[in-house]
């Protein structure tokens, strides 16, 4: 074999997920190259028919779904079941999202699969995976931040109940990566070994891990030797809170300021950077060496906040263009506060080629973030979300073709 | 080849990262089973001495250097160099995070390491990739945040300066887990063609990735037909943030709630769920078929408002569990808030064996995260994270002992 235009050119993937983690690593798959098959159910995926911006096309659909091809199948009728296993028959990998059970009772279990398909990888997604208490519910990303002790991570100034960040489905992103690790770790194992896997994320790990740092336990392991934190959650939240709130009231180094049109982002980790900042915001602070220390006495405490509000006034009186402009001829890490809204055409993106532009039969044009990788330069050359059903004839002939194949071998 | 005990066994990896993005990515290849090696200078990487619980080990390191080993070398020191080409001469993959120019300097650039080791796999994590005005700069997580719209996306319901979600290095993981996927998509050509690559991923992609839903122009994308947004970037997050506390204030299906001990997050994103939210909590919203829908006139929006706070009041009335049990009862998405320190031992996690511990020695048993991936099962038997140059000699005596072979043959 020589070149490949995609490392994972010919292998097929049988694609059963919807809304996030499953479609996000489904499309890591297509754009190494894999031929991903989305199998959608008549009404199609949930995201097509969600504020969509052309019949069928959802931003978040656009932005999920390139290089797949899509049939549509209704797994419930029998002669649709048929085909599908058909197609799984065919297929080096096979990706599903369902909750605990409906995989088995609708016919496509491993087992099942791997009674006929028996080196297929099996990759599968949930949100807690089949053991324990939640073993069973569904996983919604803002549910799962809730329980996953991200969101109490991140307490309100005024104490009301938190929020996520941003608006993102942090989780459902992690996971769906995370996914796209497992199933190319089991293709490298079966290139070596011929042997087929069952591979499963879980969105409560995605969780998780993003907290790696502080989900440490360097105490007795068995869990017998815990005792209970005291308290009560609403009063340990609130709690961080406050201790998040005079935190942030004495942070000088290591944050967003207000500036006279914006904010400008800081990222002051060393001591010569530190330097640099008292010396930019004429300001002498010196407690420079260790800011991270909590106040030896309340006079301290009051100092510090006081130290604070004078560089938060000072960086009222120069625009956010000025400040990045200091500071970048000082090397200290910063940047402007951007908007998402300015970024398509943002020149660091447009010059670093970040994005994949494909154009959609009977719209035009569309521009989708990457995938993040470069690999000797960018790739070219993809498929467009598909129309639902688009390749449902195109597939059935394949499979067709196939079959006489067998028959007259 | 029969059955492996990880699917990367065999594979060796030399690590110069340092950080989160670049050990996180090794860390994912070592848990598979490759053989990572990482090379540390002689004060050690930086995470062993910032706030250790045991000389050379902190938490942020334990969580991200499991399954490696560690060599020193002063790459500064020709004779270290030396010995740090030798062994890149035996690796599969080369990884490393230095600013753009410094892997040159040092004499280990992808063009004088494939001089001597043609088909390796080159990995690199970068702030913003080797093109555009920012290709120069430092990419500390937080400004990452800042340039990529994360924290604008963010804004503070007083309207102050926005900070970063949970305290937690997300541009960061999520970076690592996308030079995992790029490692191994390469590796997965190099077993197919033979052929090594150069692999690249960037901080700003991996935070603009987490925002693709929203990343999508549907416009004309050469960017010049595309007009500035009006306003400075304070007046629009300022707005931005009356917009989202307007809708905080309308949001009943799809958030969090204080109880009378703690918080619960419900997550209706269908007609069902909502109508068994109004079910459980006795109040009657005309709109619950299309909550997101704007107000259609001032009295409307009043009214909104007045059920939001209804619904808030009635949450504080019943504990957590209370709460967690009725709506679980309908088989609604909801859950307790919970704390990091807690789900160390949670019964959930402890069920699901979503963490992996080891045993430190001269320190004693320590849990760490998973991986967030089970293989027909979990994986066991796992290399504690190194002491800093515990495996130099043994690297040392492996270089000798494959060049003396080479002699001999």
């Amino acid at each position: 074999m020589s070149e490949l235009s995609g490392p994972m050119d010919g292998i097929r993937v049988v694609d059963f997920s919807g809304y996030i983690a499953g479609p996000f690593c489904t499309q890591i798959l297509g754009d190494m190259g894999a031929d991903v098959i989305k199998v959608e159910p008549p009404k199609g995926e949930q995201w097509r028919v969600q504020d969509p911006f052309a019949k069928g096309f959802s931003k978040s659909f656009v932005s999920l779904n390139r290089n797949k091809r899509s049939i549509v199948l209704d797994l419930k009728q029998k002669a649709d079941l048929d085909t599908a296993l058909e197609l799984i028959a065919t297929a080096d990998i096979v990706v599903h999202n369902y909750r605990p059970g409906v995989a088995e009772r609708l016919g496509i279990g491993y087992d099942a699969v791997r009674a006929f398909n028996p080196n297929v990888i099996y990759a599968v997604n949930s949100a807690y995976g089949p053991n324990g208490p939640r073993a069973q519910q569904a996983g919604y990303d803002l549910v799962i931040q809730a329980v996953s002790g991200l969101i109490a991570a991140n307490p309100r100034p005024d104490g009301k109940a938190p929020r996520r960040y941003a608006g993102i489905a942090l989780i459902d992103f992690t996971a769906g990566q995370t996914l796209a690790i497992g199933v190319m770790s089991a293709l490298i194992k079966r290139m070596r070994t011929g042997q087929g896997t069952r591979v499963e994320s879980t969105l409560i790990e995605a969780a998780l891990s993003l907290q790696r740092q502080k989900l440490v336990s360097i105490e007795a392991v068995d869990g017998k030797t815990q005792s209970k934190n005291p308290g009560t959650v609403l009063d340990r939240v609130q709690a961080w809170a406050g201790q998040m709130n005079d935190l942030v009231e004495r942070e000088l180094y290591y944050r967003t300021y207000e500036t006279n049109d914006g904010y400008v982002t800081i990222g002051c980790l060393n001591v010569p950077q530190r330097r640099h900042f008292m010396d930019l915001l004429a300001i002498d602070d010196p407690w420079f060496e260790n800011p991270d220390a909590l106040p030896a006495s309340p006079d301290e405490d009051q100092e510090r906040r006081a130290l604070t509000l004078a560089a938060e006034s000072k960086f009222t009186q120069k625009s956010t263009a000025e400040w990045v402009s200091l500071f970048e001829g000082r090397d200290v890490p910063c940047a402007p506060v951007q908007m998402a809204d300015d970024l398509m055409f943002d020149g660091q993106v447009t010059a670093g080629g970040y994005f994949i532009d494909f154009e959609l039969p009977e719209f035009g044009q569309v521009r989708t973030m990457g995938n993040g990788l470069s690999f000797n330069g960018r790739p070219n050359g993809h498929l467009p979300p598909p129309s639902l059903g688009q390749h449902t004839a195109e597939i059935l002939s394949e499979l067709a073709a196939a079959s006489d194949q067998t028959k007259r071998a």
